[in-house]
């Protein structure tokens, strides 16, 4: 029986409030209006935006809310004028739409759409309103995607479909940050990437830092030094191509994470990223980068109101401060290929699965993430 | 009777210490050593970096000391070895070496050589010793040019040849302020110079400004903005190409620059260019950048110790900081085809020259230069 033009009632994770537990409920799914997609939700990865969100530091953040933005699923319906997925289509929902139309989709520096970034920044669908009821109360979308329920409804430009071929519990990461740190290091940084022989240092060796790793030695780097706090992650690092790992915790007395960088290769590095979301971790990955032409590139984001400093020296005598959302990456186009990298081994993405949890163990991905020993934690919707 | 050889007695603008006037002294110039050019320095700009360690404020500031860095001469001898130029060459000087042997100038991101860095801050040249005494005593050579003295000695990576056509109280400014603007505009911003119909803003219009302003032209921008607390500079930015001029100053109360910036260029500037050493103005210029690949290039020094700040949410989402010194330009390469832009017509340099001085009146010229209505002062290194 198709549930095509119908409300679908499903469970999906609510946040209520800020600060409290995820509550597994019963929701209506009102079905897609013009431009838009209702998606069965398979799989979720589970980032720390969500929880960063969920924890009510976000000064934008409003409840309730439908959380999550890494996911994959198939196509359940299609609302008018759709013509860039079909019903079945295997997709990744993306938080960083692209529309084509835009003058943000129009240059090739960017992958930030601006078609849908207001209403989506409020938490409702282009036309103002929000497709989720729970107990007769709306919910606000979460990032475009709310991948938190067993069906969502996105816009058109916010999907993408790629290849059946490809397992859905893995794909669901190319929502995020395997895409955000591969693409960082091989879009976003440089004039379209690392390039050969450069030497890389990566702040920070969870999924996103270990994926600019990955973008690092598919671009044939040079040194590949990761520099995490955490000495268990060393063992990551290596796995996925790091050539060097620094505790910045284990220096000598009076040497700076910067100087230790600079004299590990003879002067800076050509690119440094910056996957902590830490604004003094910023400031030292831009200050271990080489005179002349160094990079730093910002991944992380840092918490409400932080700022980064150096000195304008800095910038003066030649290196770079940039930064990139979701890689570079602009999710219609580009995702396909990352798709294509993975099923063809040149991206690993099963390797970041460290846990999974069915939709009603949700909270408790949330306090796996927290754990020391977790990359990523992947959720099954459709599984109690 | 030739000199070659043979130490030379002349006149220079001797620094004896910080904070007080120069004094024009006879001193002793000695023969180039291997390797290094001895000039007639005949005309001599005066920039605000010479100002800037006279005044003491630079830490790295030591006396005594010959200042000047922006000069043109002819070549008198030459040392051993030196086959870039020769006796009676005309020359400008150039504080950014070009060994073109070194990383730096082997990359084709910066025009930093290392070559001689070290002895160049320590005021000496690359044997450890100086080439001046006066009154028995030492002194320091500045910026490994020392522009203000008849005659200087400087490494023969340390200046360029230009064509004898090009008058040289005109070429000395090519030296430092008007390169530096110039080049910031047309080989530093984004890869390889502003692109054709780029909105550009120019925070401060002095001899740097302009020469930005010039290079925008140049490239084929579409809204030159110019920003400058002093009203009587939107004449000389209008002359100079601008379309627009803002006098921050002068907003309704509540609005900041780059609120207004963005607004008058349709959600920011493509890029922008601080040319104030004013740190919280570097950061107005950063944000007033186009979301997604706004650029913002610092080329103003600031004083000791002072520091730029953002939220990094300005670099996630697109916008880049970076910088440049003497405009990103490898001296010995690039300046004749600058010299060049200028004797067919497409760079204005005679306008900048709105005082002139002899060499005993060079105190004077650092007065002049506090003054709003000057943009440059020309120093006569051979007239009384």
């Amino acid at each position: 029986m198709s549930t095509e033009g119908k409300t679908i009632t499903c469970k999906a994770a609510v946040a209520w409030e800020a600060g409290k537990d995820l509550s597994i409920e019963t929701i209506e799914v009102a079905p897609p209006k013009a431009h838009e997609v209702r998606i069965e939700i398979y799989y979720t990865g589970v980032c720390h935006t969500d929880a960063y969100t969920l924890s009510g530091k976000d000064p934008e953040g409003a409840f309730p809310i439908v959380l999550g933005h890494e996911g994959a699923g198939i196509v359940e319906s299609v609302g008018e004028g759709v013509t860039s997925v079909k019903v079945g289509d295997h997709v990744v929902a993306l938080y960083t739409p692209e529309c084509r139309e835009c003058k943000f989709c129009k240059s090739n520096k960017t992958n930030l759409c601006g078609k849908i970034r207001a209403t989506q920044g409020r938490g409702v669908m282009p036309d103002g309103t929000s497709r989720f009821t729970c107990k007769g109360k709306p919910l606000l979308h979460f990032m475009g995607t709310s991948t938190f329920s067993q069906f969502t409804v996105v816009a058109d430009i916010s999907v993408v479909a790629i290849t059946p071929d490809a397992p859905m519990d893995r794909t669901c990461l190319l929502g995020c940050g395997i895409t955000t740190g591969y693409g960082a290091a091989t879009i976003t940084a440089g004039r379209g990437g690392i390039e050969e022989g450069s030497n890389v240092a990566v702040f920070g060796a969870g999924c996103v830092g270990l994926s600019v790793i990955q973008g690092a030695v598919r671009n044939g780097a040079g040194k590949i030094i990761v520099v995490d706090v955490n000495d268990s992650k060393e063992e990551w690092a290596r796995k996925f191509g790091a050539t060097d790992f620094v505790n910045p915790m284990k220096l000598p007395a009076g040497t700076s994470i910067q100087e230790k960088l600079v004299e590990m290769t003879d002067g800076g590095c050509d690119y440094t990223f910056d996957c902590t979301g830490n604004v003094h971790v910023m400031r030292s990955a831009l200050e271990a980068c080489h005179k002349g032409w160094g990079e730093s590139i910002i991944i992380g984001v840092a918490a409400a109101g932080q700022e980064i400093s150096t000195r304008p020296f800095q910038l003066v005598t030649g290196r770079v401060w940039k930064g990139c959302a979701f890689g570079g990456v602009k999710g219609r186009t580009q995702l396909p290929s990352l798709v294509a990298d993975y099923t063809e081994g040149r991206l690993k993405v099963d390797e970041f699965i460290t846990h999974r949890q069915n939709l009603a163990g949700i909270n408790q991905a949330f306090q796996d993430m927290k754990a020391g020993d977790c990359i990523r934690c992947v959720v099954d919707m459709r599984a109690d």
